[in-house]
């Protein structure tokens, strides 16, 4: 399963408004097919997958990170009939589908073919690489993720503005590939203003991922820019499971403030500032005892001299 | 050398203006003497381990985190003396001693004296742990350590001023372990004003090892604490090797821009509270170039959800 996660993490922020699985089969031991959801959401990982696999899939074992779906559509048929026809043993599946077209039906006709079906293993892995697609299934909304370069006191730049650079090569490289893995960047009037940024990726072989931008303004559209009013029209965007929010503070403060921020990305360069812009503002906290509980932290590494610390929302 | 090492780390805070010194006697790869500077200063490492090993320290190893000491003094023999008496076979020497009174005298007499001396094994942690000893020879001040709680977002107080609690009561434990390790703590006037601390140490057992108070004010002193005008004035500090700076933000950030921390302990909850009270003010900084490559990191932990980031001034 572990095979299958990477391969759907791969395409998170192509795959939208679809769910970025990914596909293995086995067979005695050996993967003999790979896939994963094509770039626009077809073809399913589970059919590219057999493809790749071929005959061999005859009483094979298949790996999927999501329930294969039970509808079928003019674009192609249902994975829960491909694997039926390609006569696999056995599917293990992570996270049933929350899809209402699906969700159960895919497993229960597996099932009803004599098909051996285990569900659960790698979920906790499977659903942080879904959490776009899973978030907009029980939300609504899409992911957001907010990331934070800084220093170690917190501040994002002097009080002269100058922002250049806190975080080293590494750090930034890294945010390219979370920008990547986003279907749309969304920055503040006041960043694009300052920055006009192009929130491209900018690593090679893939400066081709590059996201729709958003600008979060209550101001007047920009062209070629997906215009936000405010955070809570997250929930109007469609065709979007993972929204980056790159900045800057007031952008990030007014989706702290709404509670808008399923995940946090904080870069922190080793160094101290002082006096300087901080990197979030009234959030509308009035009680220490309402700060805690809120984060939790899931992921952290060194990025060149810099840390990158990923804390996850805890709405349990 | 490690088990040296660890015991005389042990004793920091507690034989200022003398080293914290280790030392332990090895004899076919056995410890049979153990030893550390005694509180006050005297007896010395060598001196307890030699007691603690008595007749077998013949013919054994000694292991001592910081040259054996050349000089007699009216409270006790030079150690040098005492292990040539002991009869030790060899000894391995961490660090020579800056004191010009030894530096380098105790090796050589060993050595005239048939004892095999091996110089540098520990080298960088015997330094550590003695970096306040160390720093008081080489800069004729304390090692100064600057320890800041705080927010994911660098700050320690709501606008309100509320701060209790920004960490957890295992973050909390180990600033009390870290006071023990200091031979005088500082604050400036805002927090003596504000929270009339204690700054004692309440950890079971270790309670009396609270350090001597002092306060940075411009300000009149307060009876029991010691008056420090300047952040420059911890060169007059007699018999200081370690100081712990506790804050607030203006304290902190006077001794930043004095250039006076040599260590910072950053506690960080896993909080955001966005417009408060931000940990450290100017400190002088007018281009982000001259920000980076001052601090590298050199330890870090979890404290229960917190965590400490332990950061040294690099001065090469």
């Amino acid at each position: 399963m572990e095979a299958a996660i990477v391969l759907g993490a791969r395409v998170r922020g192509r795959t939208a408004p679809n769910p970025n699985v990914g596909c293995v089969i086995v067979r005695e031991g050996r993967i003999i097919g790979r896939g994963w959801t094509q770039p626009g959401g077809r073809p399913h990982a589970e059919a590219m997958a057999l493809a790749d696999a071929g005959e061999a899939a005859r009483g094979a074992h298949a790996f999927v990170t999501l329930e294969p779906c039970a509808h079928e559509s003019p674009r192609g048929a249902a994975c829960t009939d491909l694997l039926i026809e390609a006569g696999v043993a056995a599917v293990t599946v992570a996270l049933t589908d929350p899809d209402p077209r699906t969700n159960g039906r895919g497993i229960a006709r597996l099932r009803a073919c004599g098909i051996a079906v285990d569900i659960g293993p790698g979920a906790e892995a499977a659903g942080r690489s879904m959490a776009g697609f899973l978030t907009r299934q029980r939300l609504g909304r899409p992911y957001v993720t907010l990331k934070l370069a800084m220093s170690l006191d917190g501040k994002i730049a002097l009080p002269s503005g100058e922002s250049r650079w806190i975080t080293g090569e590494d750090a930034r490289a890294h945010v390219h590939l979370e920008r990547a893995r986003a279907d749309m960047i969304l920055v503040g009037r006041g960043t694009y203003e300052a920055d006009k940024p192009g929130l491209d990726v900018r690593l090679p072989g893939i400066e081709e991922w590059s996201p729709r931008r958003a600008l979060l303004t209550r101001g007047e559209a920009v062209e070629g820019w997906t215009r936000l009013g405010s955070p809570e029209e997250v929930h109007g965007l469609a065709g979007v499971n993972d929204l980056l929010v790159e900045g800057g503070s007031a952008t990030a403060s007014a989706f702290l403030q709404a509670d808008l921020v399923d995940r946090l990305l904080i870069y922190r360069a080793p160094i101290l500032i002082g006096e300087g812009k901080s990197s979030i503002g009234y959030i509308g906290l009035t009680a220490l005892a309402d700060a805690h509980r809120r984060w939790a932290l899931i992921d952290e590494r060194r990025l060149g001299i810099d840390r990158l610390e990923v804390y996850e929302r805890d709405r349990s």
